[in-house]
């Protein structure tokens, strides 16, 4: 009997359960969901006789060892700082780990480890990192089956609003995973390859420096280059090509609104404010140029151009007279306790994510290119496009991996086609699947 | 027989040197000059008996031991990063450190033992920081002994190019200290009191959120504030005042250029980048979106209002077809080998410090302020208005405290009369000196 360990029941964690806990019933296995709120582990477990549900905090460590141990293959849902701690267990322990984060440097120097110990760590196994990969591998393998040369490639993911759901809302955005990772989002330095130059674009230009993507279906969409663009040259087999950039799509309206933020540099954690009796219209006004006038009159004037922009400020309640609650907080948390007034998912909201790729390459002495796109819309809060499409390849991949079908060993992310293959099949016979654009 | 040792002699080094050899003469002292660049110590030390030039290297921890132990006082003008190493040999065989730089959490944290071991670590004890403290406390005592209640301090201060030299120079501005210090300058986010108002300001805000500062004989200056101004509440006894700034000074036209440099994210040293074959041009233009058009074009579109900001880029280089001869560098490394060819002090060239307090105060019910400035000229290249404001100030504390004129123990900044006063008489005999502005 296989057993899996999930640690982690939020947001992102339902359709993963849900699919581990089917095939638990169809193969025999069991599933432990652990998480530090029980009862939510409880929730997604349900009465399920082939799932348990566990209280679980990381720091406990007789009881991690514990659970890894009685366990085949870990599942981790963690935030992505966690898992190094995880993978150490695992390794003690011999025991498979996946997730949907990137690889770090550190997970990627255990790869010699992992390898010799017979254990895959396969990581990059969600949506964006996850199904970007796979998708975009199975089009550049077909490329290069029939002769292609790439010459550049692109691609973009976002987890959106659907245009039906809470149609007031300018943003067209709400949290439908980790509200820090939005609030904290581009920081850094992007870095991505356009008409054979490397562009280094810093967060302070980050939402300024959009590029517009066209979905079928959908419209038009601002897109903003992701962290390091150029480490996937090698991975994806491009170090010949002239443009390679990977990023996410907003709606119009959001970069630009998100622009005036990070401009302020109100998404920081690296400090503490005090903000006990403090209204979210004093909060700003900390941000802004002294004297009179009101936090949005300030905006106005330091951001003339971005005056649509600031509309959408007001709308999220940034000039409100509310207090916070919290007496002390990072920035960044104030922002994002601001924001959760209406960016959180009502129970019938729907989600949306679409991602889209264009891949230009030369055929036979002749220039082409191919565009395709996926899209996948939610159910409700619960059942959320995004939960679908960061849980399901995971949960595929560990079906796949736990019968067998494939048997790669070591520190690896899904661009191959035994795992890409199957995975993305488990996908579309479950309605997500890649469209080409023509 | 007291024995200095001085580390670095570097460009603030100078005034420092000669100071201390001069009253070596006197007291039949011994002053040991060590640099990394032998031949920089010699050139530092001449022909002078009570002098020893000595070549250097922190990593080499023999000699670094036996030098420390042959010495009763270690002056160190390392960069700042590394006096916590000088401090933990200090501390190790009980001498005693100065330097002129801001103390860092770990250098506080020494305090307790420092007092026990009966050693003095005077830090902050330059220009800024150093003599802006000093005659800081000496107005804010003088109120305070009036009966006075201080309400506001407002402190800035700058190392500017005199308005003689260079005349063509659209910066009026020059390397006179560390060049990789002035390149990332304002990093972070700078914190100051305003109106009773906590402000915090980004680094990409910093250079255009600037106050106009009007100073006697030099004219109108920006100033921008400096890291966390809060910490200099209780410093300097002033936890109930309403506005609290310390900055820098530049002269007009400076601040909005480099603005436009902290946009582009180029003052960067968190990655390398390739220069090989590279032009100026061609480096900026990588922060730069994609398209025709030269880097200038491309700028004047991204910052419409800031047309004049880029000629003073211009002036410097940012667009030449010139090759950087490195290879490969942080794109901080890279602004400052463009930046170093115009703003190379040559030998005539003079350079200007300019420093000027305002603290608002009331007094038997009166609103009042009183205002000051100091401004102190270079003679040339060599005898720096910079290194005499940096190095004076320390090397009048080193002889005042080896004539035993102060002795106070553990981790100090010269806040304190006992050690101000003497210390700024010295100054005043050297020209060096703070002016009422009425």
């Amino acid at each position: 009997m296989k057993k899996i360990l999930v640690l982690g029941a939020g947001r992102s964690s339902g359709s993963l359960i849900t699919h581990l806990l089917t095939v638990s019933e169809k193969y025999g296995w069991h599933v432990t969901v652990a998480d530090a709120d029980l009862a939510l582990a409880k929730t997604k477990v349900g009465n399920n006789p082939h799932g348990t549900a566990q209280a679980f905090d990381l720091q406990h460590t007789e009881l991690v060892i514990q659970l890894i141990q009685a366990n085949d293959l870990v599942v981790s849902l963690l935030p992505a700082s966690l898992h190094q701690t995880v993978a150490t267990y695992c390794l003690a322990f011999k025991k498979h780990l996946f997730t949907a984060s990137y690889v770090s440097a550190e997970m990627k120097a255990l790869h010699a480890e992992v390898k010799q110990k017979g254990l895959l760590f396969l990581n990059e196994c969600g949506l964006d990192p996850g199904i970007d990969h796979m998708t975009a591998m199975e089009l550049l393998d077909d490329i290069r089956k029939q002769g292609g040369e790439i010459q550049s490639f692109e691609s973009f993911t976002g987890g959106l609003l659907a245009p039906e759901s809470d149609m007031e809302n300018p943003w067209r955005y709400k949290f439908t995973w980790n509200p820090r990772n939005v609030v904290m989002a581009g920081q850094g330095t992007a870095k991505y390859l356009e008409d054979g130059t490397i562009r280094y674009v810093p967060y302070q230009q980050l939402f300024r420096r959009t590029t517009s993507v066209s979905v079928p279906g959908i419209g038009l969409l601002d897109g903003y280059p992701n962290r390091d663009s150029l480490q996937y040259l090698s991975v994806y087999g491009l170090e010949s090509i002239k443009t390679m950039i990977r990023g996410t799509l907003r709606f119009k309206g959001y970069c630009q609104a998100w622009y005036i933020l990070s401009q302020l540099g109100v998404c920081d954690e690296t400090h503490d404010i005090e903000l006990e009796n403090k209204t979210h219209e004093e909060f700003m006004q900390a941000f802004l140029p002294a004297g009179h006038g009101s936090a949005e009159d300030k905006l106005g004037k330091l951001f003339p151009d971005y005056r649509s922009s600031i509309s959408l400020l007001k709308w999220s309640g940034f000039f409100d007279s509310e207090k916070f609650t919290l007496s002390k907080a990072t920035p960044a948390k104030a922002v994002e306790v601001i924001l959760s007034r209406k960016w959180t998912l009502t129970p019938n909201d729907k989600d949306l994510i679409v991602m889209w790729h264009r891949i230009g390459y030369t055929l036979h002495g002749h220039y082409k290119h191919v565009q395709a796109a996926l899209t996948a819309t939610g159910i409700n809060s619960d059942k959320t496009a995004m939960a679908d499409t960061v849980g399901l390849p995971l949960a595929l991949a560990t079906e796949l991996f736990l019968l067998n079908k494939f048997t790669d060993k070591g520190v690896v992310i899904p661009i191959k086609s035994n795992i890409y293959q199957p995975v993305l099949a488990g996908l579309k016979e479950r309605g997500i699947t890649m469209q080409l654009i023509t």
